[in-house]
């Protein structure tokens, strides 16, 4: 793990005062963005038009990233954005996380990945060529057509949104060094289908045991990651939104199973 | 109708002038860009940074449009955007049409709007507002709130990418005075759905008489708007598309019905 767990500013539990729990780990912002670019190959870039001069122009792309989570977009040398940015380097990139159609857009999470674009040289070209075909097969057709080329985006800064009043500037540097999170996608999906289907009553006890919602009498996990989980408990003091960490850091999708069963083992004998 | 239909640039039917039939009518990228906008409520505004300074900035917004298309967003005091647009108003709004996960994106629809977004005047508050509820029923909860406030896009160009190889500059006026698609969204679906179950036949003799593919064996209609529709024809000499026009432009979904049975019948004479 290159960077260790913090809690990002204004996200901590507030019930963990109280109860003087310490708070769930849970992954830094630098994490959740580059989390959230790893996990999807399009967005919109922002580049500085040559017409009408100077203004904000919003553009679709696709993307694939590179080891130090840098976007790399392969562009036709006709169009505005690439004409755009050969002038004029500055330039955004925002992703935006899928979220159900007909639910609010400004819930959802975001990234601003902002920075200079610059053309990829001749020797680098071969290694973001095979980057950018894997994130894209659908550039098969075109990726070898002489007006096309590769540009990469040379962070300086980055904007991470999670949702409402939940959102803060990432340094860049760590922003470049932040590991995308293993479970992010299909596992984390598959985790909670399990979970809620089968696991119920371990969730709730884990909720009464470990959360300190001693009045828990359902719980549904809504997000899994690394760090630990988030579960929705109701009970009759009401239903309120609680994390609960593993005892480590999970490292891959194989290794939740086994942090799962310790939390629901200690929380059974403690109960 | 208040602009004519144009074939746009580089969107005749080739086949035309080999026949001697004339090109169907289209929509003009101005009408089509006026659609796109007008069937969604977000986009990515691209700002001017504060910091770092001059930057293009692309951020998520929810937006209305007004009588002349005119994008109208309603955004905190606090938020980047709106801080930006506050220094320099120069700014664009891109949305892009709705396409099936795992599609190319790249071929779907999108339209940049670019203009000086300005925050809405006291006297014009009570119209925005009620458009900007309308279209966004989730700001209920915010719409009234002290800290937020309407901007409203002023226009200057309008770049319009229907997929590849298709686009061009709409200039604003023309953007101002285009009318959405009167059959866009679930009246187009509806149709496609109800002629490609019910009325196979129908598409083919129109296909031959109408289109001049006399060896037609199969067609299906891709899409509709006011001036008439796309087929895919196939036959032994291939499958290509094919533009069919109504007699008159069809200001309803009503209409549809009867000018589509006034094709069906004159092919039928003809066939």
């Amino acid at each position: 793990m290159s960077t260790g767990h913090q809690l990002p500013p204004g996200t901590g539990d507030g019930d963990a005062a109280a109860s003087s729990r310490p708070p769930a780990p849970e992954p830094t912002h630098a994490e959740r963005a580059r989390t959230l670019v790893a996990g999807a190959n399009r967005g919109v870039l922002s580049t500085v038009a040559l017409d009408p001069a100077g203004y904000p122009f919003g553009s679709v792309a696709t993307y694939a990233i590179d080891d130090a989570g840098r976007p790399i977009v392969f562009v036709s040398t006709m169009a505005e954005h690439t004409r755009n940015a050969a002038a004029d380097p500055r330039a955004s990139l925002i992703v935006t996380e899928a979220f159900p159609e007909g639910s609010d857009p400004l819930a959802a999470g975001r990234v601003t990945l902002i920075g200079d674009l610059l053309e990829v040289g001749g020797d680098d070209r071969p290694a973001v060529r095979g980057r950018y075909l894997a994130a894209n097969p659908a550039s098969a057709y075109y990726i070898d057509f002489g007006d096309f080329s590769f540009w990469r985006l040379e962070l300086r800064s980055v904007r991470y949104v999670g949702g409402y009043g939940r959102m803060s500037w990432v340094e860049a540097a760590d922003y470049a060094v932040a590991e995308a999170d293993p479970l992010a996608g299909e596992p984390a999906i598959g985790i909670l289908d399990h979970m809620n289907a089968d696991h119920g009553d371990s969730l709730v006890v884990m909720a009464r045991v470990l959360g300190g919602r001693a009045d828990a009498t359902e719980a549904a996990m809504t997000a899994v990651d690394r760090y630990g989980f988030d579960l929705v408990v109701g009970g009759p003091s009401g239903r309120a939104a609680l994390r609960l960490g593993f005892d480590a850091p999970v490292a891959m999708p194989a290794a939740v199973r086994p942090a799962m069963i310790r939390l629901v083992e200690r929380a059974r004998r403690e109960a």
